[in-house]
């Protein structure tokens, strides 16, 4: 007999398939509320196959009393009540490791696209700008400027190895120095700041690293410097960056992420030192099959009672 | 007594400053004709600065008597017949190495941000499609993918050098095996267009490289395929390039160089697996300064009679 469980969002057809196959799946589409589901499918789900960046919290679990599994999509999960999830017995999972590539190249192709002015000299050449008034403005030079990496997770740690051969130092803040190529550990992210070029933000999301990268950090990258964030909103004051892009307090900011996703401040949208990105850091087709593999694999574990493979919780 | 120069397009104030303190500059911008100079500065001119990707033939060259001498800004000369200047004993002068990591860097960035969707990303965010319709299109996987690299010189090793962390193997056409830590080499282009994922052309310009990646490679490279131009515009088959995109027999390309320029082909601006960027390869502020300093010190030279630091014959 096929168990319950409650899909969040859109899944794509790669998932979906499987899905079905194995589960009787509820679905609860973007904007959608638990209040419009039958009664039975309530009492019947047993798991989640969470995705999307909304909140999870104690209601949306007291809701469901079969919930005993919250298996998401991603490796963040700053939105899923964690702890109260435990104190229910409600086992996490999380899609770690697999999307590591992904979002370090992102972020590298941010330093570049960023620094090279790649999206305004694209819309130069399709606005007949080149043919009419001749070469676009000069971008910045990415080969030999130092980096920082704020938070040396996995990602973090990524990134730096790809943006090695580019000869810049590579900077890296964490809590304790760890085993690296040369390296240099900071354990203040505003020293950090002083020394570097390029500040590029993998830190987790969570009430642990809220605004860690605020005004002062800002201030210390100074006039030159460029902020990436490729890691969650949260982590950055946004406020301070805004300010930091207006009065060029910063050189500018390249960003997958936003305090409030998807309605972004507009105030974003005036600024020209800026490169913007959809929350996209893992959006590549090869890397969604596997994490929809994972969370299925999640799934499965829990329901066989089998030790599970990416446990948060 | 100051000497006579001709400079070719626009300069930078960077560059005027110092070129006008030491030289007597006539100028011949964009779209300018000999004929628009006086016969008093035609008959002075004893050396060109030369810029930009027009031709520079014998007829140029025979119009001004005193001619000894063309200093060219970048490192293609494809477009200044060397030959002819050799001939009556005029001396040509490149700016090589100095701009190699910006077109390293550039290349880098276009194999990413066209993997990843990033300008389309940018876009849909702007327009406001995030908030009001989820997520963009996936992207293509960066990571693991296989790379050929169609000439090893500097810029082609350059690249491969920043793409090995990526974790893919590198292949590389070249007319002879070269020192390389581990790279896969190939005598024949299509072959090399089977092997890989990503065909990046680093190839000079000028006679001997026209069309060199041409219908078979492309057909080899197949309908996963992408295409990355770095070099020159001639170095691709362009009729065969767009019929491959118009027709999905590769995935997409990203070019900074083409045949026409800036004129480019209407046909690339149609199409929406392409990334397009203006010829600005070497593009960066703290680069253009360092090649208008060797182009002024090669000048130098030529006028003390001494040795020429990058002579090209």
């Amino acid at each position: 007999m096929k168990r319950h469980i409650l899909t969040f969002e859109t899944y794509d057809d790669w998932d979906t398939g499987p899905l079905e196959a194995t589960y009787v799946v509820h679905n609860l589409p973007h904007g959608g509320e638990v209040s419009d589901l039958s009664s039975e499918a309530i009492a019947n789900i047993e798991a989640f196959a969470f995705k999307g960046h909304n909140k999870l919290g104690a209601e949306t679990m007291n809701a469901f009393p079969k919930l005993g599994m919250i298996a998401n999509y991603g490796v963040g999960y700053d939105t899923i009540d964690v702890a109260y999830a435990s104190s229910k017995g409600i086992r996490v999972t999380n899609t770690p490791d697999v999307l590591t590539d992904d979002v370090a190249d992102l972020a590298v192709g941010m330093v570049i696209a960023q620094s090279r002015g790649m999206v305004g000299a694209s819309e130069w050449i399709k606005s007949g700008n080149w043919a009419k008034n001749g070469a676009y403005q000069l971008g910045n030079k990415v080969t030999g400027k130092s980096v920082g990496i704020v938070g040396l997770g996995r990602i973090g740690r990524a990134v730096g190895e790809r943006l090695q051969p580019f000869g810049g130092e590579i900077h890296y803040y964490s809590r304790s120095a760890k085993g690296t190529n040369g390296w240099t550990h900071h354990e203040d992210i505003v020293e950090m700041a002083k020394a570097v070029d390029i500040l590029i933000v993998t830190l987790s999301g969570g009430p642990d690293t809220i605004g860690m990268v605020g005004v002062d950090a800002l201030k210390a990258l100074g006039p030159e410097g460029l902020l990436v964030n490729a890691s969650r909103g949260t982590t950055v004051d946004e406020e301070a960056l805004l300010e930091a892009l207006e009065t060029s307090t910063i050189r500018a900011a390249a960003l997958d992420v936003f305090e409030n996703e998807p309605n972004i401040n507009p105030r974003f949208l005036t600024l020209n030192n800026i490169l913007l990105q959809p929350h996209q850091s893992s959006g590549t087709t090869e890397t969604r099959k596997v994490m929809g593999q994972l969370q299925r694999d999640n799934l499965a574990a829990y329901f066989a009672g089998k030790e599970l493979l990416t446990p948060v919780n």
